[in-house]
């Protein structure tokens, strides 16, 4: 397996960067995350869009354009021969010799097995909140320190995920987007203080064809008083949130959008693997 | 120059962790920062309770005790010889086989030049505001991510700093804590969601001496009402802060209580020195 570091393809357990680094000096950095399905980066041109803008809200580098940023990722992926996998890329602050001005970044796409089985009904899932509101929410920051933080009251609570509100009012999970279907039909998901979700943005193309959509505010007291609520994820797709601080989501079962939404998710996810294979 | 790295002085230029450490991936860990003057550690005993402190805090293992520590940092001081310097132990979140779960901490000691002159006019700093709270304000975690973003501001104010407040209660800078001395005298420094600053405990200290002392409540509009403004650090000791957001604190230069106590924090320096040199 390989690792790309600052222009080269270094063998993965080589894949190293000096302590002087900001993301380790002051976790100073971006990410982006997709998945790799059939040897298709999937849904790679939005995920390049959000780095690039990820990057200029912090004031970062990015030490190549899309194109070539894209040429790496095929490139790597076709090195590794990892058909079902993710891929990540990380762009630090860089060896800053103050420890906090950031200065040329130093940048890694790492890839990892990855297999996410097509299930056709939705999992449910348990969730806890917490009144939390991320730093520079449209950037996608290395910063999951409360998110991390908050993995032991998760478990406790015997939840599946934690999702941050501000004064009741609902933004997103560390790193999940939230939605929830109302009484009247209307699909809606937070407009603010939340990461432009990749899959966000494809589960509201595709409920914008059989639904009303909103990107408004949405309450806690919304999401009791909710149909549905699901959570979507790059990685986890789209799950059924069923309870909430241990009080029943809607019937306490992944709901019908909720299953048809994933269903067409799929449907796009195969679509896109197939307009993309390489021959 | 050697670093401490997972139980080896390695030469500092082969200090390099692998990309997969939580640092890297996820900006998780904790750090603590201190002086070395004429080859003593300033205050290290202050530095290593909080050091352990946030770890406690943030869910990590510290691999030593603190007597182990303290015997770690004292040896990498010998092998460096530098007796003007700064020191850094950093804890992260270790390399985590799913990029979220801290497992096995890596640990890092670091030391580098820096020389303090023991100037007795307290340097006069302008700052501006912003609206915000650390993740976990107790522990001194790696994540810088506001304060780092917020330097363009800061240099486009031409100020040198910028004070955290939420709802115009005041906690304090990115790296430092914050004091007025009220109309009445009275020293004040915000008691909540402030880092708990090993120079604002000596400030304390040395404040309880000669005037009334109370850890409590500032907002913006006392920092505005008071006879003078300053800020505490490590590194920056005591410096008077003479304009906020444009407005000017105080009579605008550096006032006697501030003056004062920076007198009697290098008095107490010195004497941490000479009673903690060695031989």
């Amino acid at each position: 397996m390989y690792i790309y570091l600052n222009n080269d393809f270094v063998e993965a357990e080589k894949a190293m960067l000096h302590v002087s680094d900001l993301a380790i000096q002051r976790g100073y950095g971006i990410f982006d995350f997709f998945r790799v399905r059939k040897g298709v980066l999937l849904f790679v041109e939005d995920h390049l869009d959000r780095f690039l803008h990820s990057a200029k809200l912090m004031h970062l580098q990015v030490p190549y354009t899309k194109d070539a940023l894209h040429a790496i990722l095929k490139d790597l992926a076709h090195r590794n021969q990892q058909p079902e996998s993710g891929m990540r890329m990380i762009l630090t602050g860089g060896y800053s010799p103050d420890a906090y001005q950031p200065v040329a970044s130093n940048f890694i796409v790492m890839q990892s097995p990855l297999v996410v089985p097509d299930a056709t009904t939705p999992k449910s899932v348990s969730i806890i909140t917490h009144d939390y509101v991320r730093d520079i929410p449209e950037a996608k920051t290395l910063n999951y320190t409360m998110g991390i933080w908050l993995q032991p009251k998760v478990k406790e609570h015997q939840a599946d995920d934690v999702l941050y509100h501000h004064n009741g009012v609902v933004t997103e999970f560390p790193r999940c987007n939230f939605f929830i279907v109302k009484k009247d039909g209307t699909v809606v998901t937070p407009a603010h203080h939340a990461l432009k979700g990749v899959t966000r943005k494809r589960v509201l193309e595709l409920s914008r064809k059989g639904y009303a959509v909103a990107e408004g505010v949405v309450t806690l007291a919304d999401v009791l008083e909710a149909e549905e609520a699901f959570l979507t994820s790059s990685t986890k797709r789209i799950q059924a949130i069923v309870k909430i601080d241990g009080r029943m989501v809607g019937n306490g079962t992944p709901g019908k959008v909720t299953t048809q939404l994933l269903h067409e998710l799929l449907e796009a996810e195969r679509n896109y693997v197939s307009e993309n294979a390489e021959g």
